[in-house]
């Protein structure tokens, strides 16, 4: 039932298929620019510990940009998923989201080349969190405003996945960042709290709210 | 019924499809390449306020370009958006469109580096207009030449709608450009009244013409 | 008739509609990145007489490239538009035009880099020649070794679509180049008299060998 | 009968379709710039011999591992081309496998820049096995995990196909640039010894488990 829902959810809207064409393009060409800042190093002796030497902040970068990019990529998908309609004030939004994206290569360069004790960390988390902020106004404009999401969902359903959409990117990515630097304790269970918060609610949602619990 | 038609439109031929995944591939990489331009400067001191003073410019540039390149996007999708068959004749004027958009890096990387009095400016705007005349010669010659676009609708429609497309791009940029460069008033109240004009006229041809007005 | 044949043609063979995403991918990057070596000449005045005078020559090859590969493309759209099936003879000869594709902005660079009296030209003209080659071979092996273009036409037909496939880009482009180059007069008119005879062949084909012959 | 359960497979999912874009993007974007690392050689005199022996190494690089993107590209469509559903798993694998692609560039400036005696075919070699790995694991979890390939196989036909993606990039990729290499004999016989084993091992289950052996 749901699979044949999807299926009929792309089909009307010729604006809407471009749409995701053009922003899968963004997305995989900015997430194979990231190696472009990959260089050999200078003076390279030819082995793979001289390399990994050299390198291995500028690869250590480019891993977590990667997962990075395919994690919005794969929340993208998501967004869009039963969007029936291409409204303009999605395409506005959604370019902010493709901006976020087109910006990764640029603040992953920024992260290998942190002078000590800079603010490439902030910056490049601060980048990822306003891309998340932007993909959920995507979804909340698409579920409240324009009312392009079907089948429609009770607003609790539509709101805790506005809520995901927004915050996921910023505190995942977040955690991982921290966690990676070795910050404070505090800071870093503060973030896990909050995200078990927010997937807490989504699932409460769910079950409240929920196309089961609703026809049951 | 309008979302019917849409559909039918773009079954017919696969060329046209092909057009329009090249064409998307081409903003898709031309809106990505943007960011290529941007480096970390040098003697970084890794602060936020360090990059944002060596960097502002660029950033601008970036912005203004990214929005110019979306926006372009759009008009192009909707110049599309009807026509039923792959041309000779549209495929050559939208070659001329594809230039202007892989141009745009270009252009932008001028935009920063002007030096003091130069016509940096006039040549970026001048990129956007003819961008946008190739773009309106491309829907004028589908319109009036091919007489590929379905449903047809009246002259007077069609021919607003190639005024659009026209002369859009390149009053709404100039008129951004010139109220951030602090150009002469007067400059920036005759493009501001140009593009009344123009609106104006579309919605009087909409509603003496358009679909509504016929079918009264 | 033909349109509904269109239709059907594309629509059985998932690979094959990889095969041009992949494909239209390629070419659009190609013809995007053509404007990555263009850069604001050192010591610029800002004027756009002294962009002009810095940069004619690699705004020049810029054009000619584009162009060529735009027309490139409209010769693989044709190539393609009648195959009915993935095959993988297609696809390692479809490869090869790829690289062809792929290596145009270098033969760019090259072509602007190019010292006086230096082979650039030639490296150029060849390239484009055998692109179009790996193109020819690729119809031709659709069309005589795993025969998947339908409606199938006369072998004579195929035969000359072959011909004009193949050769076809590299005379074209020779023409021009060396138009614009000044090449001794006969070498012109050689490669002119050789594009006649071609295109004459093909239509003498079309009149005793097309469907409306073969119909009556 | 087999062409029309291929046209049936992809219809169901619109997120399957846009991993498959997504994908074809970074293959096509990884295949084209690899001939960005190409440059005009410092005092090139401008003949196509100095040329060659200025870029031969850089030329043959290109051609490797154009050729080896080609092949993992159409590897990555049979292991998609019968996949019904998008699942999170084969995301993941798949980001894997796309990492793989991304590197492919940079592994190849490695293969040209490498000093006397280096690691950079180790390298290099490695991460073709990795890349084939990482596809044949998608495959893996794709066919016995989420069982989302269709018409389902018999589990030692599933087995073999997963063995064939997961090890043949690697050994064919190994057994060419060992050749190239002037490798020890006994490496390469070994390398060719195991390929036949594999492809043996292949034509046997097809024989014993495939369709035809079932339905007879």
């Amino acid at each position: 039932m749901t699979d044949h829902t999807h299926e009929i959810a792309h089909q009307g809207d010729p604006g809407l298929d471009r749409l995701l064409f053009f922003s899968d393009g963004v997305f995989a060409i900015a997430i194979t620019l990231l190696s472009i800042e990959l260089h050999v190093p200078h003076g390279w002796d030819g082995s793979f510990a001289g390399l990994m030497n050299a390198s291995w902040k500028m690869l250590g970068a480019f891993a977590i940009s990667f997962a990075v990019i395919g994690v919005l990529w794969n929340a993208h998908r998501r967004c869009f998923l039963k969007m029936t309609r291409f409204t303009s004030g999605v395409f506005v939004l959604n370019l902010f989201v493709l901006a976020g994206i087109a910006l990764m290569p640029f603040a992953t360069s920024l992260l290998y080349e942190n002078p000590h004790g800079g603010d490439a960390f902030l910056i490049y988390l601060s980048l990822v969190a306003l891309t998340g902020v932007a993909q959920g106004l995507t979804y909340g404009y698409a579920a409240f405003v324009a009312d392009v999401i079907r089948p429609r969902q009770h607003a609790m359903m539509r709101f805790s996945a506005f809520l995901m959409q927004t915050l996921m990117p910023g505190l995942c990515c977040g955690l991982t960042l921290l966690a990676l630097g070795r910050a404070p304790l505090w800071i870093v269970i503060g973030l896990a709290v909050s995200l078990t918060l927010l997937i807490s609610f989504r699932v409460f949602a769910a079950k409240r709210f929920g196309p089961a619990a609703v026809a049951a």
